[in-house]
């Protein structure tokens, strides 16, 4: 199959555009997250350029690697993240974007090693599960990547903690994916605001299961659950 | 009673202006709330359609359904409470308004299924009590609808925390149910913040009855009491 | 005296704009704090009109009332607090500027009865002491007043925290008690945050009348000084 | 060497332009903060005037002053902090740009005297090392900049807490110290928080050597290394 070069242009301008959201969403401070997507049909991802501000971020400067992580196309080194996007890529072909944050209360959880207990509907909706704790992995080569996978395989949740480092989302989509990262903080938040008064009671498994299968499947306009955008498949 | 199609109209920008609120003051994260009003002297409501960003709604987006929550007008599917917002509206004839919130604060007190007390005065000028937690029901159905009528009936809070779940806020007007919605988040937050480091009095409810009784009766101009924005009546 | 009426327009564009600060600060939600000013000369005062969006206030919207609160000039009903506001300025004859707000941390230290302790530099820089607590006090008439004036007559701070209820300050011009406003709700936040890990030591008298004199003394530009912008005098 | 009136002028351009990072990560409230940098080749420092509102900056009100804090050049008195700006120029050859804020969660730490654990890879990166306390100083004279240089020399940080006053920040570029002053603030943030639920694991000493190794050396573009910007080294 080939790529045709206004599909790469056209995922270029959607990974930059996504940057803005993670911005908007109080998700990243300074230079500290970074989205990919997969270019369809080919051993190729999309991703934000190493240490650039985000209102710099323009279209051209979204680097192209393979798979391995080895630079094809940009004139900037790509995020330090690279290997950990391109595992998952590797491992996952259903998954179509990663998205990486130091989001401050889900971060929090990954500092103490602690699951997100699934508490409220929103999360049961969007994760249906308790959101997990993967490994402790030092950047550079495959060790967080393989956490993610080993962590969020087989798993409902779109969004893992890594351990002592912050949040990997996955999607069938980079949108889906932001939107996960989005409420996977707006989760945290809201479950560690709870616990500060008193003990937090988790939903019962039916109704996560409910509120779940509901939530993927009949929630949002038909036109986007096609797309992949609202769900993470 | 015939509705005038400009009645309408008017009702959908009203609407869907209102939801920049709900983003400006913080309540929704992503496509988490929803707003929707009574089309006076009809059995219809208007309301967000499920799963659209706030940033892409127009007049021409918002649904128009019956009081069974039936699309009568519109390109989307309605939000998926409407069922709730359709409940309330039959079942409380003085409602014009209704809001849908996972504002963090407020959610966090549902969370824990603890009412909120009425411990600062701005909050007895507005909910004039505690802010009543209402049982955990799954989406889908009359039974969100039945707790939020059934906790707020004979109430004076505009405002149900539902459990696990949200909030609800009802009025007179979309913009009064807005209202108690920004406020609800505002006195969550503070007396959230005030138990961090010791126990909160609540008010005497003599002083409860006579703050609520001056907001709803002395407070802001004439007119607007007139037209019920500023109380929930 | 006379008063020229360009004073007043003045001093409605002013206390309009001044406004504006506190959306900016995250100091009022809705519709709920409010900046007086005094009009030199004169037993005037200008304030916000009651119930009115901030986005809304316009200079011709503020009201001008005498300093027994009834409204000399303006088309809107004055502020539900313009008796606390008239009550300061008939006992202060050194104030001219006065600011309520409810925001969160500070509140959140009123409805505890909790001053908070001077244990920061910049809280000894603009306060010179504790921010100490008010009585609690209904609105309408001059409870609300008599408990500013009693608390804060021979104290250093120009911030007063009315018990259950929220801030007041006050300051030689409208802007200075705007700056103790913004001032009063960050050492709030700060001290509310410190103490969440572990006790806070309050700083030593001696290095808080240092600080205190230094700040009120030395700096900022010598022209803000003069104009008792920076300070509170 | 000759200092060209045209660095001169670029370096009141990128001071001026720095504080409105200050503003947008929220580290500063009303005129709370300031920045400076070293003029290349000279005994001088360009510096924020003293309690002037950030919206109010422009590059002709930067004071320069030599590096005993006296004005050499600007209409306006220097910032209250140049004595412990113009210490640290001193004493630190290495330094070309100093930061100090009182943002909210650093200056939490700072009043309870505690440093801030390095319980994040974030943290690890760009700090590699825990931030460090300084001691309580006045503000006048030398005893803030001594305290600042006396903590950070022979440390990794880049960040010190200064007791119960707030968070000084050094850099190779005013950039860079302002880089610092953002992260100090988020790591303080996600510790605080993470330690409100329980306790949390200070990273090994060899992952933490390991993080700050490659953050310094690999991170972001080889074009920014070489500037500078994005490490303190």
């Amino acid at each position: 199959m080939t790529v045709l070069p206004e599909t790469v242009e056209g995922i270029r301008r959607e990974v930059c555009a996504l940057h803005a959201e993670l911005v908007r969403w109080g998700l990243v401070t300074w230079t500290s997250g970074n989205i990919s997507a997969r270019v369809p049909g080919a051993d190729l991802l999309v991703i934000k350029p190493s240490g650039v501000l985000y209102e710099d971020l323009t279209p051209e400067s979204m680097v192209v690697t393979d798979l391995d992580g080895t630079v094809v196309d940009g004139v900037h080194a790509p995020s330090s993240d690279t290997d950990a996007h391109a595992y998952v890529y590797r491992a996952m072909p259903h998954v179509n974007g990663v998205v990486h944050t130091h989001s401050p209360y889900a971060t929090a959880w990954a500092a103490r090693g602690e699951a997100i207990p699934c508490a409220i509907t929103a999360m049961a909706d969007e994760f249906g599960a308790d959101i997990p704790v993967g490994p402790f992995a030092l950047i550079g080569g495959d060790d967080i990547g393989k956490g993610i996978v080993a962590t969020l395989s087989g798993h409902r949740s779109p969004a893992v903690l890594m351990r002592s480092h912050g949040v990997f989302t996955i999607g069938a989509s980079a949108k889906s994916a932001v939107k996960a990262a989005v409420m996977c903080e707006d989760v945290a938040r809201t479950v560690h605001l709870a616990r500060v008064h008193g003990p937090v009671e988790p939903l019962a498994r039916e109704h996560v299961d409910a509120l779940y299968d509901r939530y993927q499947n009949v929630y949002g306009q038909q036109a986007a659950r096609d797309a992949k955008e609202g769900g993470h498949s």
